[in-house]
């Protein structure tokens, strides 16, 4: 069989695209025309009045049927994904109708693209080219240009088929423009069938888009057409009327779709589907100021990409955490884990702007360690080939050594405590920022954290409104997280619990009930400065004005949270490091790096580490570190 | 002995200050007036004519001389870090000399103040106050703030102590006003020693910065008084003149010290210092053209903060690259490391600006995993409490079910892999993004990665032009980076082996040398498509045209440089996943949750992964990966 392939947007398809047909027909005595619609036109960009790939497929439908005898319509290239290239479609209908022989329509202007699709070469070796000419047209510039560069041969085979035609008065551009302008005469253009679907689906008009969006993004798009892609989260039914709602991952739309509108054929494949199907919906948004968002999609297209294979595990009802974790995969779907989410999402990319803006340098500490950082208890050990290697703890002294080399700068990764505690504030996987200033003291510490922890709570308060609505979240107490945060000595603190009645003993650690108790005495973030060394860090600075105290600070977030930040001044003098660490019975020969930064220009510095996890907890009001990582690792758990 | 305290900026000291420790002096019968010159006067920010803590103690000292006997100065807050808080000084006074009555002078206008010091309380029990007064001045509503903040009887031991004066004709502004816009008469306002050290020292001129400054920005300067802190990188000496390279984190200054100008003491101290000694440097920075950077810094003080303790292990000469591996620490001081790690820090910033800014949400993938992603071979095995966990090899299949929860995602991690191959594109320790797109194609995976790339590099190129000029790279290659790049089939990279005369067997893998191969055919990256279906996951989508293919794409990076990019897209459909996972005899337990991903919704989706240090490589030009990682890990090697 003689085939014809014409493709193209059909955007809409016109009467031109008609004589086309039958001009290529007649030459060529084709036994048959195929119109193929192109999902993506390769060389076009996505434009806003570009119709959905369904209408335009029933347009050309509308088309062919107005042709009559020997004009077909395919869907092929609608039905792939992504970009339609033409050596994809042939390879296909050649395996599909192996015995015909394939003629490509193309017009005249289009021939000096050629070149530029994709194995053009190959193309024209596996379909003959009809060019269809107009008088006047100069198609050997075209033809020079495919000479050039693939050939003279490609040329000449080009030439073999050429057709010409009357020139035609008509475009899609100036359909289109007709349609948008209410210029009168735009029906003349198109076969009634074409204008019927025009007209029924009100394309092109002064409002018509037909983009594909994102629910976060429906407003604007309100009264115009545009398509849906997502996941159902619930429905209910009545009658002609179905609520259905969508979540597509920038959030949840209620959309109502009516049986009159989607028909019945489409209304009865909603009965029984089932949480979490597969759904593309068209439809018009419509602002109204009692939805979620401020605004509904009324649907009037829908189709079902792929239906849920069952029941979805974890319905609207209440589960228990431990069947939630264990289908972490899914719950991450849920309106409230997402937000969370966004959230960290957001809280990290504020941590990374403020570093990048102030200029420190991200300097990646190893995550593959040879020692412990602050003692051997609670590292993963791991088999490195024929030794061992621990799982880093901290990348502060690393940080010192960038510090040192690079003057301010940062890492921000994982890290890792194998804690058997299983408490709300404990990961055994974590990240961790940990900036590091040379030339620092501890003022200067203490200045960078507030001054950082209002940064980062202040973008997430401005830019995830929704999210912290979602949540629930009274932001009154992040409100108040604004510089200068307080700062009282290890001694006042202690005072302080002393003074409630609290029985703490000091030189203690503080636990979480004692940082419970003392940020209650204040408005925001409280920094307790200046303790007993023995609770701190071997490399801990002393205090020059008592030595029993390190130069160290802690953070403690209200609300119960607790400690979010921790660091201080380092120690600069080698003596007393080299001291510390026999006193601590640790391998000196481990450190020797570290204490090369003693030797080789040794100035005063410090930084601080900030837990990522319990800043994204508190900031969501969320009770459990747990639900601020997307894979939580405990002790219990490290799956899925 | 009775010791009156005076603090303050000193910026400069002026005969209101002499008139005011003279009138406590006399009132009170004090046998010395102390002054303290303050470091950082907590409540005032650190303005750009405040001159440095050097020259007000000069001219605080010339304050007391002309004062007479009783007058002394202390650089007890100048010594030490940070802001200095009154509490910390009274205490170490009092440590210091515990027999003298201390008393601290302040004046009237500052009284209302008093309780936002630092510990204002506790501040009133250790000393004694002395209000200086002028006539007509309101005293009663500073200490009603008193009474009102801390109790009427604090209020009641301020008012112990009034000293009343005549009103001053001068303020440290007024001096400063003058002698910045020309006005006569400011020498009358300061002792004729403090006048001296103003005038020698070029202070409060128009052009007059007394600033902390970072070599990078040093041009910004030409022409005013800087200080930079900094290490010693080399230095030339030359009878009365030194030439000394300075590096502070943000790049390398030559400096001239000239032994007139800075003091023959000083002068003798840069002799036998060695490289990496810690030094302080104030000077006036000068244009020059020659000069790296365009800038030298003509140097008129100089302080050594610490010395080298010994020879610098990394002298300029050449060393091994295990010696230098084993001296990473020290190593990344140098200029080519240096600018590598920052290129590092950019292309990252690059990375998350841009899947921020196209709203792809970040979602960390874990690091410790239950099972394989590409098969168990080559992975760490981490002792888990009372089980074993691996660490990730990629967070792809997590990226998966983020896609099916949020749209378009992301991760951005270390990765591991447990190679034993000693080559110079592994790492076992490495950075990999990888993004995820629902609704997308193998086409839309191609689309956003040459994007991405051209973004990543480009970035590169318009803000690490002086690192990548310290690397000597050619950007003449990466300037070639743009969009679109070629796309070609897995067949036609094969038969440009071939053509090249590669032998080559159909089917395999492409090894380092094939893609340098066929990359050499290209100007830019390329992309080739559409795989072996055996080369590839279990999970990569089959091509529909093609049973045997995969829905895969790898983007080869020009030079030499090999695979930048793995991607594609993922099978959708349950049963040939099941039926992957059983041919691979991969347990499908552990898959379950993945599983899950295609019965609840499973759509078209797609994305890739990049290596973060091998595009960093590429980009500065260097042949190794591991000068691309902070601290590199390889079989050989897990320290420091």
């Amino acid at each position: 069989m003689r085939t014809g392939l014409l493709g193209g947007s059909f955007n809409p398809p016109h009467h031109g695209h008609l004589a086309m047909a039958r001009a290529a027909q007649a030459a060529l005595g084709l036994d048959r025309v195929v119109l193929i619609p192109a999902a993506r036109p390769p060389h076009k960009p996505l434009s806003p009045d570009m119709a959905s790939p369904h209408d335009r497929l029933q347009m050309t439908r509308a088309l062919a049927a107005a042709g009559g005898p020997g004009l077909e319509v395919s869907a092929i290239e609608l039905e792939r994904l992504g970009p339609s290239y033409t050596i994809d479609t042939i390879q296909e209908l050649r395996r599909l109708h192996p015995g015909d022989e394939l003629y490509f329509i193309i017009g005249a202007d289009t021939v000096g693209e050629l070149p530029t699709w994709r194995e053009a070469a190959r193309l024209l070796g596996e379909v003959r080219f009809v060019v269809v000419n107009r008088p006047g047209f100069d198609l050997e510039a075209g033809l020079a240009v495919v000479a050039d560069r693939l050939g003279a041969a490609a040329a000449a085979r080009m030439r073999e088929h050429v057709v010409t035609m009357p020139p035609q008065a008509v475009s899609s551009t100036e359909v289109r423009r007709r349609i948008r302008e209410d210029a009168p005469g735009w029906r003349d253009l198109v076969p009634p069938g074409v204008a019927d679907v025009i007209q029924a689906e009100r394309l092109y008009g002064r409002s018509f888009v037909t983009t594909f969006t994102t629910i976060d993004r429906l407003a604007e798009h309100a009264g115009q057409r545009v398509e849906l892609r997502g996941w159902l989260y619930k429905q209910r039914g009545k009658g002609k009327i179905t609520f259905l709602h969508l979540r597509d991952g920038t959030g949840v739309v209620q959309t109502i779709v009516n049986r009159e509108q989607v028909g019945e054929q489409v209304y009865e494949r909603l009965k029984g589907l089932m949480q979490e199907s597969a759904l593309k919906m068209r439809g018009t948004p419509r602002k109204d100021e009692r939805a979620p968002g401020g605004v509904e999609l009324d649907v009037d297209d829908l189709e079902v990409v792929a239906p849920a294979a069952g029941e979805y595990p974890i319905s609207l009802q209440e589960h228990g955490i431990d069947f939630l974790l264990s289908k972490r995969h899914l719950w991450l779907r849920s309106s409230k884990q997402h937000a969370v989410l966004r959230v960290r999402n957001e809280v990290i990319k504020a941590i990374r702007d403020f570093f990048y803006e102030k200029r420190f340098l991200l300097v990646d500490a190893p995550i593959f360690t040879p020692s412990a950082c602050e003692g051997t208890t609670n590292l993963f050990e791991v088999k490195y080939f024929d030794e061992f290697a621990y799982l880093t703890q901290s990348g502060q002294l690393y940080m010192e050594a960038a510090a040192m080399a690079h003057g301010n700068v940062y890492c921000f990764g994982p890290t890792f405590r194998a804690e058997r505690s299983k408490t709300r504030r404990h990961l055994t996987e974590f990240w961790m920022v940990e900036p590091e200033m040379a030339w620092a003291g501890l003022d200067d510490v203490m200045d960078l954290a507030e001054e950082f922890l209002e940064a980062v709570v202040g973008r997430a308060l401005e830019r995830c409104k929704e999210d912290l609505k979602v949540l629930e979240r009274d932001v009154a107490p992040l409100e108040r997280v604004r510089r200068p945060f307080p700062r009282i000595t290890y001694d006042e603190a202690v005072k302080l619990l002393h003074d409630k009645g609290h029985a703490f003993e000091y030189g203690n650690d503080l636990g979480a009930p004692d940082e419970t108790a003392i940020s209650e005495n204040f408005d925001r973030p409280v920094m307790i400065h200046r303790w007993p060394q023995q609770v701190k860090a071997f490399y801990a600075r002393r205090d020059p004005q008592n030595d029993a105290l390190a130069l160290a600070v802690d953070v403690i977030a209200p609300e119960g949270v607790g400690e979010v930040i921790g660091g201080g001044e380092r120690a600069v003098d080698l003596a007393f490091l080299e001291q510390q660490i026999a006193e601590h019975k640790l391998p000196k020969e481990a450190f020797e790096w570290y204490l090369d930064l003693r030797r080789y220009g040794s100035v005063p510095h410090g930084g601080f580490g900030l837990g990522l996890e319990r800043t994204v907890a508190w900031i969501c009001g969320r009770e459990h570190v747990r639900e601020a990582i997307p894979f939580p690792r405990t002790i219990y758990r490290k799956d899925p």
